[in-house]
Order: C-alpha cells, then structure tokens, then sequence
C-alpha cells in the first residue's frame, strides 16, 4: 500500500480523533505531509511482519509541547539530521519510520520525514492515542529502553542523550526540549522489527485512514466517527465554560458542556491535561483515562483539541475503548487516572454504559 | 616523559598557582588522579609534535561550577562512557586527551582519565589558566568547531550535542549542565593534532610542573611561585572583608586585603566571578582580566580559590602575563574585561608596574 497525496485528509482526520483531544493541530501536520509527498512522492505503508527481523524501526515525532507544534512549523532538514545521528549512534541507518503516537500533528509529522528519507511508513504506534509523558508508551511497557534518544530542531541542534534510567531519560528530554525552544523533531525507542512487532500498538495508521475515510464518506460526520471508533456518545451540546491553567509544563483546566434540550440540560464536566483526561456528570463519572474522550464541532465532525475548546462552541463528545495495552494493570498503573493524580479507578467505557440489566 | 605519582603533588601546585583563583580545588583532582595512576600506572606526557598529524585530540575536562567538584566526585566509568561517546560520534577513536584548562582540578582530572583509558596526554590545553565559559578557549580564537560535544555525568547519562552555531553550543552546554546536577564529565573543541599544534596552549603541563616543582624544593614557596610564574606582588596581607552572591549561574563578589604593616596600610580590592578579575588599590588598577591573578597562603603557599577566601587570612596576591593568544584583540574580546562587564582597558600587568622613567 501505498499513502498519497489523497490519503491525507482522511489520515489526518482520524488522528485527531484518536488523539482524545491532545497531539496538536493534525491541520498544521497535513500541511508538512502534502508538501513533503507531493516533493517525493507517495510513501510505502509496511507491516511489521513484512519487515525482515533485524530491520531497525525508529520510532518519531515532535517531542514537545503541542500548542508550539502549531505555530513553530518544522519544514527543513530535520529528518536527515535524525536519520544521520540515529545512525551514528546505532551504528547502522534506519529502515523504517513509525508514528510515536497516532494522534494529532504526530500522526503526520513522521509520515512526511519518511517520504523525505525514502523509508516506509510502520502500520503501528507506541501509544494508540495522544499521551504527554515519555514512559506513556507501549514500548516502555514492552521494557524496550529509550535511550538512547535523538533530537534536532529547526536552528539544526540536535542532542543525543544515553542513560541506563528510563527516569532520567525524561528529565534528559524535557530539559532538552525547553533549550530548544519547547519542540523538537524526536527519534525514541527504536528498535529492531523482530522485538516491534510485540512492542507496539499495530494497525494503528490504517485505523485512523477508515476512520478519516468513513467521515469524509458520511453526511453525518459525527455519527460516522462514533460508528468507525465503536464510541459512545457522552454528550451533545454547547461550550458554557473553559478554565485553563499551565502548570507543571502542561496545559491544565477543565470545561463545561450543557447538554442541548434547553435550560434544564445535563451538565457535563471535562478534565483537562493536555489531553481530555475525565468526563464526569452529576457526580457520575461518564469516561476516563486512558480510554479516548474526543470532542468534535457537532456539525462539521472537525476535532476541537483542548487548546482549541471555547465559549458557546456546539459540541459532540465521544468516548471509546483504547487499545488493550493501556487496560492491563501495568498499562493502567503507567496510564491511568492515577498516573494524572485523579483519585478514580478506572472503569471501561462500554462498562459505564452497559444498559442495566 | 612518563607521568607518574611523584609528579602529582607538584602538577596540583602547578594548577592551583595558573588558575588564577578559579578551577575549582586542584586537591580533589589530586585524589582522583592518584587513585588512576597508582591502579593503571603512569601516562605519557606527549608533545603535539610527537603525534601524527591526524590523531584525534579530545580536550577534555569536568564543565560546571567548580564548588560542585569539590563535593561530587568521579570516580567511575565516566572515561570509558566519553571515550565511547567520542568514537560514535567522530567515528573514529580518540588518540589523546588533552587539559581543556590546565586550571585546578582540570589540570588532573583528565590525566586520571587518559590513566584509564591508556591514552597518552597532551602538553598543552585551552587556557593556560581557568576561565568560566566555553567561547574562552584558544581553539575558538583558532576557529575550531565546538561542535559535537560530549557530556557525560556519574549516573551514567551522556549527551552528545551538535549545532552550527557556537552560542548555541554554549546553550546546549548550559542547559545540559543544569540537569546532570551542576556539573560533568565533557570533551569538546576535539581536532586532529595537525589543527591543534597552532589551536591550543602549548606546554602548559610542562609550565604547570615546573611551577609545582618550584614551589616544593623552596623554603619559601611563595617567592619560588612568583619567581616560576614572573609574577608581581601585589599585595601581602590580610583578607579584611568578603562579599559573595550567586548570579547568572556565576560565584561573584569582591574581597578586600589590607597591606601587612598596621593600620595604616593599603587596601587592596579584589573582583570576583569564578576567578580573581581585576585587583585594584586607591582607585588604580593594579591587574586585570586576563592576566592571571593568583591568592596564595602567606605562610604555606598554598593557593586559595575565590570559593576559599576567608575573613583573617593573612595571604600574598601575584599577578604575571598570561598567554598571548590572549593579550592578542580577539583574545580581549573573548576574555578580557569588558567580557565580565567590566568597563576598564586591559593593560599587561607588567606594563602597570613599571618602574616610573
């Protein structure tokens, strides 16, 4: 298979919903992407299995924070600087490029840096979603280590760091990062096909193409994408208020949505982190981390991200399963609404709304 | 030449006296350096000449604040994990280390690695004294690149940065600092011997030996100072008032010696930053920036850091010509006084004390 200047409306739709509101403006990585195809022309999607054992799979993104992503564009030669210190650093070139996380920006970002390298696109990704820490990776999860990494950003630094502390590793990379100006280009957790191929999170670029795919299709573009993720409407309704906080270097807050139907309507609560962490009702919790929580415009299907939610806006808010990965106890543990500081368990969507018996 | 343990005690004097009150305390180089030798024997001290012309030169040495070095010891594999960071990076393997400043504990600390790693050291190194940032060295007077350097800190972390551009390097440098702690293990300006012979200091180790050497066969270690050194006494007295802050990541502040003969005598001004900058008495300008001022014990001739100066001290200032790369407009630029925001012209020290016609 073969991805095209054509797939990429629809790529980039369907990452912004896996993204659960976080992963940056998948706008501004369409931009990146179509300039890159239409330059180099289309980039061959692999499978793991199609991949010879030893192949070195490198796992890239902007590292960062997101709403930089949307106003520093990376159009230049960051990923030949990538490729260049990855080789250096394992001693061998890489052979295929594999989104960090299928969300946002980042499910398009690594796709353009591919075509530039003339390497193929993996059909996976280490988080399945949009998730703001270094370890909140199935990679990490897998005991693949993460050092060492490679950074470059647009004035053409770029950082190799090594430790033997996965800890350390993030301390390495955020410090890293606020040098750089907030955003990187990042290659992390690479890996030979052999150890990928039951490391990360597979078929994740061909699920958010069926999903962009079946929204594109649809009249209704918000019921094709409850349809195409197997979501759960949690609400319907209008943006009354958005509170919102940086602190700790991430983008905090929270917002409220009255469910449509007039005065009397539901109140739904969103929690903010980056990323949609929380949807709470009356006191009940609706979904929850690391299940995916998407707001979309409820007439165009367009993803509002966190950093993009605002006053009076007309919403629909999703929320569906998330890969399996993240509901085992390690993945939670790693995930889940502790790893936010939330004091809730985790409890599967379609569980919250299993019909009572 | 062969570096053995007899030579130690008098190169730590040596580095001590050409620090010029920065570098950190040359003792706990001393530590380090004995420790190396004694298990892996003693170094050959190599002039460039002896070297081929493309033999990779590692100037290498601790970057940081130098109070840190005197509480964080390494000890370890630090040497190993540099060397190895070196390889990767140039592609090829180090050939010799090199002092980055023949200063305090750097005059002895890469001596102890070159000990581990069975590499041969360089008679020369980037400062014929100690100077705080990275910009202060003769190879960038010279032209040579900054870029990559490697870093490396007693947890086993390493970072190998790159840029095209100096001022980044030295941000890069900075910021990697902050996070290993304050301070760590760093090879940088690295050039083939060819480069070197016209990039570096020559013969500081040498310089620094026969000073140390000086000091320890005199009854009176402070005259054979200044007589290795061709130093003028500036002053001999005792430290009556010290003020010190922290600012900008730098130790700065002054100290006041009054001259030896009641209360009647001079008063003599020291600026600090790291380093002894500027001595001055009744409004004159007795030394400045870069040449080399230096606090000795009175008594004992041991140096006294700016990091060491007490209330009560009775000590001895010598001032003497540091090297002429410099003293050179470029040279005054890079490390003069108006470097340090200090808004007096540099005059050679020996020009200062000239006896009047």
């Amino acid at each position: 298979v073969l991805l095209d200047l054509a797939d990429l409306d629809a790529l980039a739709r369907g990452c912004g919903v896996l993204a659960g509101g976080g992963g940056g403006d998948a706008r501004t990585g369409l931009i990146v992407a179509r300039a890159a195809i239409r330059r180099f022309g289309p980039v061959p999607l692999v499978d793991l299995d199609d991949l010879p054992d030893d192949a070195l799979v490198v796992p890239a993104g902007l590292a960062g924070s997101p709403p930089v992503a949307n106003e520093k564009l990376f159009a230049g030669d960051e990923p030949l600087r990538l490729a260049e210190d990855v080789e250096r650093a394992w001693g061998r070139p890489a052979d295929a490029l594999m989104p960090l996380e299928i969300a946002g920006v980042n499910g398009l970002y690594p796709l353009a840096w591919a075509a530039r390298l003339r390497l193929p696109y993996v059909d996976a990704d280490g988080m399945g979603r949009a998730l703001p820490t270094v370890p909140q990776m199935a990679m990490h999860l897998a005991g693949v280590s993460p050092s060492p990494f490679v950074l470059t950003d647009e004035r053409a630094n770029t950082i190799v760091a090594r430790s033997g502390s996965a800890a350390w590793i993030e301390e390495l990379l955020r410090a890293s990062l606020t040098t750089m100006g907030g955003l990187a280009a990042c290659a992390i957790y690479l890996m030979p096909a052999a150890t990928a191929r039951s490391a990360v999170i597979r078929g994740s670029v061909t699920r958010a193409l069926r999903i962009g795919r079946a929204m594109e299709a649809a009249a209704d573009p918000v019921q094709a994408a409850r349809e195409a993720t197997g979501a759960i409407e949690l609400v319907s309704g209008r943006v009354i208020d958005v509170e919102r906080r940086v602190s700790g270097g991430f983008a905090r807050g929270s917002a409220i949505i009255q469910e449509a139907g007039g005065e009397g309507g539901r109140l739904v609560r969103l929690e903010l982190q980056n990323e949609n962490l929380v949807a709470l009702a009356d006191g009940r919790v609706l979904a929850t981390v690391p299940d995916v929580i998407t707001v979309l415009d409820a007439y165009t299907g367009e993803v509002i991200g966190t950093d993009r939610l605002r006053y009076g806006q007309r919403v629909v808010v999703l929320a569906f399963p998330v890969d399996a990965v993240w509901r085992s106890p390690r993945g939670l543990e790693v995930a889940g609404p502790a790893a936010f500081g939330i004091d809730l368990p985790f409890v599967p969507v379609e569980e919250l709304h299993a019909a009572a018996p």
